[in-house]
């Protein structure tokens, strides 16, 4: 692995997840592994818990940290070939991801998708411009299309609460009064493919995710029916797809109740928005995992820049 | 003390004084303290002195720091019980303080008041919002109504520049063009019942401070009677408490000036609007401890952190 | 040296440039000299280079290191004297400067030129009166008129690439859609006439920069002319000095192509704008340097930081 830019840059999920769970009781043990190594992080859109368990992850094996809020904080970049830059940018993507890479030894990113154009989206212009002229490695803070450092956390914490060898995982959508994108949901799905489980995933027609993704997934439109002895339901609002980028539906009918979770687990990446996604009683109940799940991204980011200094 | 949330959360202040006084000749003493530590400092609003040497307090105790500006930086936070959350705020205190709690040992919060509603205010909904929900102990770096590090710092300056052992301290009221918080004040008065002084309080009429706080205090509405024989005077502007948040007065009669000032002690928490709330002369002048205020900032930050550090 | 303002604060620029390459060598050798400093760099504008290389400088001396944007973080300063301070700032210069002094042992500014007013910009307000008011040394980390360790770096680069005693050097103004300050190009002058060198500025008429920092150079206005058998070739836009502040031509004649460069090595600063300033195929091509620039840049700025922490 050069770069962390998806979940299936993992080689093996089980045994990072395994050895995440051991870095956990004794966090500083690879402290000298980060000696005299910086990491960049940059961040193009807001962040709580990336922000602060990624630094938390890199000072743990003895990192030194820099943190640039990189809009307001530096130049607005160009992406495309061939511009003639006299307009509202300052400064392209390959001198922006050759410059950052002087100066620190791996740098990560956030970059949101816009949600306005599926096709820019997709083409990850931040996350993919900093891979291909960064001379060093590069990680996925979230970028437009994947959130692999939040699923990697979502695999740690399935491993620690499971209590049966094939547990039933749901993933079921919610309502949200804004257009969400599919980082999250995407992630989440490609790392379910990674594991033995029976997993299903429950949405309103209209809000499928992009079939390359969920190619040999369950997908049962009923959410009733989905959620029958789940063991797990991680519930998270998406945008349509196919409609790219809208609001079909607030329908507060998939809001996530105690009732409708029965005995199972509650997974949420947070930020969540309370009584809309999720009622109060099951974030309040002891079936919540959501603050648990955002321990486990310090050690999901700990393991993957334990695997990155590994091979600097 | 979990928590140091007011000046009062101090157990014995003429020994925490001492003991900041003594940190200062060897600020790296304690070093070992903080190994494995971790402050996050939270800013809902600007700062300078505040942000500097709390992190420079953390930094000598050998602490690892990460500072965010959660206003632009993070997510827009709901403070209210069962909120249907579709509208401008994204994350709710609950989850966020659980969060921060799990990436840090030590959360640093500022969240100035909003002056447009006393009840909300006094509700401390952000600072008190961590308390009640972090699992780790919560520092104020000035809230609504309290700016207990300030005030701890105010001590150590007075203790250092006392000539005589019940000194004289004037509180006086200053003209400013903005409406500003109590919090300060507040404090300082709130220090000064803490210990052996002859304490007097000098505003116009209208400028009375929260009755509770000002409970067995002198207050003198005539400022030249008042500034008699003072060995210190601690000037500051703040709004009105009974007409919550209103500037009734701008009056430069009540600016500090070299001629009232007499020999006494110039002391500010700063910022400082020159000519209005003090005149230069003061500030230029050899009584002025302003300077020595700020500096004493991070050796009251760093006794509180000691002390945190040390139940941990 | 106490204050790093200008190159011309560097004693001696041959032994400065040779320490900076044998410091790239093995940039944590003098770890020890900063133990227990800190450094705090403050930004009244936006920075990406120079904010992760100075900071990399530091640590790599072993320094602490507090980031702040002066402009959205802090308070809006005064730097007039006498002021009734009713206005829009908060706080003088004065206090800021001493405050600051208080929480590091050196302190960093960048505060670009307002290009309004030549003699508010020429006065240096805020680097200066930090350096009149703080008491520690003060770097620039690009002032109104003057960027001094972008023109260390360029020294730095022009010795590493150099292949003669006396390289023929040009510096060619390039068009651009914004007014740009003068300050990488007058000190990029200023650190010229420190060297042995062939030296040519071309630009068009109008263009002249202050005569005071050009006296003694070559100015040539046939840009073909200047460039003959020219070694190193410096591009870079700034706006006029004569008629200050204004873009009197965005004549695309003045790019930088292929073809015009020659055998010349091609160096610019960075941010740059693509196709305006200078064609792809020069930054692309094999001939150019700024990215060495941009590496250099954390060697320029350590060298500055050894000489004042071995001065402390």
């Amino acid at each position: 692995m050069k770069h962390y830019l998806s979940i299936n840059d993992v080689d093996c999920l089980p045994g990072w997840v395994d050895e995440a769970i051991a870095l956990k009781q004794n966090p500083y043990q690879f402290q000298k592994l980060g000696k005299h190594k910086t990491i960049c992080l940059l961040f193009f859109n807001n962040s709580l818990r990336t922000r602060l368990s990624t630094q938390k992850a890199a000072m743990h094996l003895g990192m030194e940290v820099m943190v640039m809020n990189f809009g307001s904080e530096g130049w607005v970049l160009e992406y495309e070939d061939g511009t003639i830059m006299d307009q509202g940018t300052s400064e392209h993507i390959k001198e922006a991801a050759k410059v950052v890479s002087q100066y620190c030894d791996i740098v990560a990113i956030r970059a949101f998708a816009q949600l306005k154009d599926k096709e820019k989206d997709e083409a990850e212009q931040v996350l993919n411009g900093f891979a291909k002229f960064a001379s060093i490695p590069v990680v996925n803070m979230e970028s437009s299309i994947a959130h692999p450092l939040q699923a990697l956390a979502d695999a740690i914490t399935l491993k620690e609460h499971e209590t049966k060898s094939r547990p039933k995982v749901v993933l079921s959508w919610a309502p949200h009064p804004k257009a969400l994108p599919h980082a999250v949901a995407n992630s989440f799905v490609e790392m379910m493919k990674l594991q033995e489980t029976d997993f299903v995933i429950t949405h309103p027609k209209g809000y499928e995710l992009n079939p390359e993704i969920t190619a040999r997934c369950t997908i049962e439109y009923n959410q009733q029916k989905a959620l029958e002895n789940a063991d797990f339901v991680y519930v998270k609002n998406w945008s349509s797809y196919i409609n790219y980028g809208q609001v079909l539906s607030k329908d507060l009918a998939w809001t996530m109740t105690r009732e409708k979770l029965g005995n199972a687990k509650f997974m949420h990446c947070l930020p969540v928005r309370r009584n809309v996604v999720v009622e109060d009683a099951v974030l309040d109940g002891n079936q919540s995992l959501v603050v648990e799940q955002a321990n486990n991204r310090t050690f999901s980011a700990q393991i993957v820049l334990k695997k990155i200094l590994e091979t600097l």
